[in-house]
């Protein structure tokens, strides 16, 4: 009667400062440890032999950070889970997620600070290493990274029934939360690298699209990375659309020329779909 | 290459005042639809002709609430997705989301108000409902109800490696939030009966049961839900420990018998299973 | 140079279980702690002599907790504010502040759990003491209580100029989260039994108010503590308004008779009056 | 029985874009308007003949945003507040407080773009203008500026009492999120070129500092405020610490040379002071 079932633990904050002499690295990790295998006894008679407790987890994460955590969080992820599932019989598959927040250096007299940072944004790179007895797959990502277009955006044409009194528009603002994520045809070379140069692609086609809805800038977005990036093989794009809606002015005497707009949290359209190599 | 791909509108706050002459009713419930069917030609071409906007789904819903939202939210869900995969061609499944928070009486004089009302807290009724054109299936659940118990829970006897440093305890507060959803055989004859007696089930057997881990509580509750509901097919839990660190005190020159605790929010673990009947 | 100047710790989590045999009480307060003295030399000038850590008055908060916590917030605030202003000698002022969560007994087979209970919500018991070397001044109060009326609530008669646009209504929602504190003209008998008198009053007077504004029923509230409670010498009351907006059906054909609502979150209006015993 | 009193509307979400022929700036401002005076009738007798509605205000920025918020917030600020007090007989005092989200442009073939955006961050820039009959006062600000340094921050020979386990340290984790403010003793000539100098002032103080507290490099940032801008009167600071801690490693065979940290959301020391020219 126990069907599908996992474990774990979440919220792991990791902060690793890398010391290059004086100059210094700030590492900034959230990390989460799930693991699915054979744990019925646990839940039906309440025998806990084969569970490792998720304080151990936690642990690990800390002490192998120490000694294997000095490049990108994919490389860890692959540690950690590969860790797991060596170590703990019981385990059949294991899953470590990773989001990580950025800091920058500050800037002194012109001139990157070796150790006073910035976090500048809500923006976070994620990784999800998934590992079973055979073999890892890796996803790389990013979420949280908000923009916007003011031009090049429209929405017309659409399917109407008795509900529908949107009215067409070939001129509004575009605002989203990019979620997405890819994965890699076997492991790139450079992950930050990899990394760097899908998320330019993303940006750079969502800047330069000709919009007429958010699902068409969401397909040529993803389009476009399977183009550039010959090692993607798949994109997963999440793209909430955050409404700002034009203010009817007109009862003041005054025009509104797309100037003028509430920005609104609820409702949101979202639209989501992964662009796969064919 | 355009894969699995999906729309719709998220958080479409409804709130319906039931009103049987002095006396109302006072009903919150957000509200979110998902489509998917062929959009192909919107993501591929910015063909919009087949997209109906989620504009429309957010009219369509506060219209439909007006004249036949007035019992559970399963019958709303139910309804809801009917006319969405009815009256759309090109999609092929249709899902709403409904999450509705409870509103009681304010009591004055000893006595139930006709029309005033307080949201007691957190906790949220839920229901998910997946049409296509071969039927529908109804989840119902709950999400963010808070217990804890301070006795009868323990954790021992588990794995250890050399990451281990957790001790064994016969004593500790199990406390988590409770994010439950389960399926019926059929529809049950009254959504709202069932679930008042499911959750009182998932309650009661919290509260009793002796627990060797959240595992073994978790799956308590699943299997007391499948014995006293027979209607219900399957469980899923969702159970976060929500850990208190005892305090030591003995610096201080005090002892601490698992009076004085530290809560905590990160980390934390999480167990998730469903219970099925075999 | 240096002026106004405090400092102290926040986000001090305490769960008490208090053991009167195999009945426990569950009691969940989040504390923190400001001090303010003659700290400049520790600003100015980098010597720490003066300043008594935060972790120190963590650790306090905790050490105080298992020998004196056993009833009322403001009982224990009382008692640390006493301890920080007379162990301390640079310290002039000590303020602590509780929020207190409320947790109840679970019922099983009809009879409230010895050990098991449930957080019912987002409501919290608040205190304020602040001491210095003169006395102390207890504020009780309660925050984030949510609460609507459906009848008995319009806005009508305002002000108007080139930007109204509102219209008058005699039936609209009123909605709000309750945010209020109070004093006494000295400390009551029985705080806990002064703060359920106190909350009654406040939520009957909402329920029966026959509603011009948000300023005329804050006020009522305002006026009914201070009449039903000779102790309390002053009400403080902060109510956001919120907006509940109608939803026009009509472009569907059909009539809203004040049924159908968009809950929102923003803007919100906010109302906040002092009402003091003449 | 009437005493302290105000009323407003607070979370208007204003995004104006400033359309400069084919180049775009997005501009994101929260607004919230705040009215004191003579609103006695409104309170005891329900006379709302006194009251404009917040739904006025909330127009009245749209509007006012539309002709007349083309540079600084501070600006905008002033003309709003002017409005309300000349206009409005009852008001004593008109506040208005505007927070911005910074949108910057994002990069195409290493050219920053026309008409797209990404919001980098949670960093706020605020301004809060305070008018009544007799002036203006303007304050400037910023917050959640999230900020740390790896190097030069120590914090030894406090204060200690029974109660304080801190260890003394010569090297550990500053980090904060900055919420500063400050009043200009006239206006400055350019609003935007002010904040960006002492912006750049505070973190750069920040970053050189030989910490010996967060107290002392408060003040050494207010100093410098005060010191490198004549323009500036005070400058009022409030500073998290946000904790990072070190992980003891020693259990697993490893030593933590201060790489290894735990970030933590609570507890938190929070230190708030005002630096004034003397």
């Amino acid at each position: 009667m126990l069907a599908e079932n996992s474990y774990g633990k979440s919220g792991i904050r990791l902060v690793k400062i890398l010391r290059g002499g004086d100059r210094h690295d700030f590492r900034d990790v959230t990390v989460s440890v799930r693991l699915e295998g054979d744990f019925a006894a646990a839940h039906v008679a309440g025998d806990n032999s084969a569970v490792l407790p998720t304080d151990t987890m936690k642990n690990t994460v800390y002490a192998m950070a120490k000694t294997h955590f000095d490049r990108d969080i994919e490389s860890f992820g692959l540690l950690l889970t590969e860790h797991f599932v060596r170590n703990n019989l019981p385990v059949a598959c294991a899953r470590v997620e990773l989001s990580e927040r950025v800091w920058v250096r500050l800037t002194v007299e012109g001139r990157p600070h070796p150790h006073a940072f910035s976090r500048p944004g809500e923006e976070r790179r994620v990784a999800r290493v998934t590992r079973t007895r055979q073999g890892a797959i890796v996803e790389s990502g990013l979420e949280d990274l908000v923009i916007a277009k003011s031009a090049q955006s429209g929405f017309s044409g659409f399917l109407r029934d008795g509900y529908t009194t949107l009215r067409e528009t070939d001129d509004r603002i575009l605002a989203t939360s990019i979620k997405a994520s890819w994965t890699y045809a076997g492991a790139p070379e450079d992950f930050d690298r990899a990394f760097q140069e899908i998320r330019r692609t993303l940006l750079e086609t969502f800047a330069t699209h000709d919009s007429a809805s958010v699902q068409h800038t969401l397909y040529a977005m993803g389009e476009a990375v399977l183009k550039d990036h010959p090692e993607a093989v798949q994109v997963r794009l999440s793209l909430p659309n955050k409404h700002h809606i034009p203010v009817d002015l007109s009862l003041f005497g005054l025009e509104n020329h797309n100037e003028i707009f509430v920005a609104t949290e609820e409702p949101y359209g979202l639209i989501e779909a992964t662009v796969r190599r064919s």
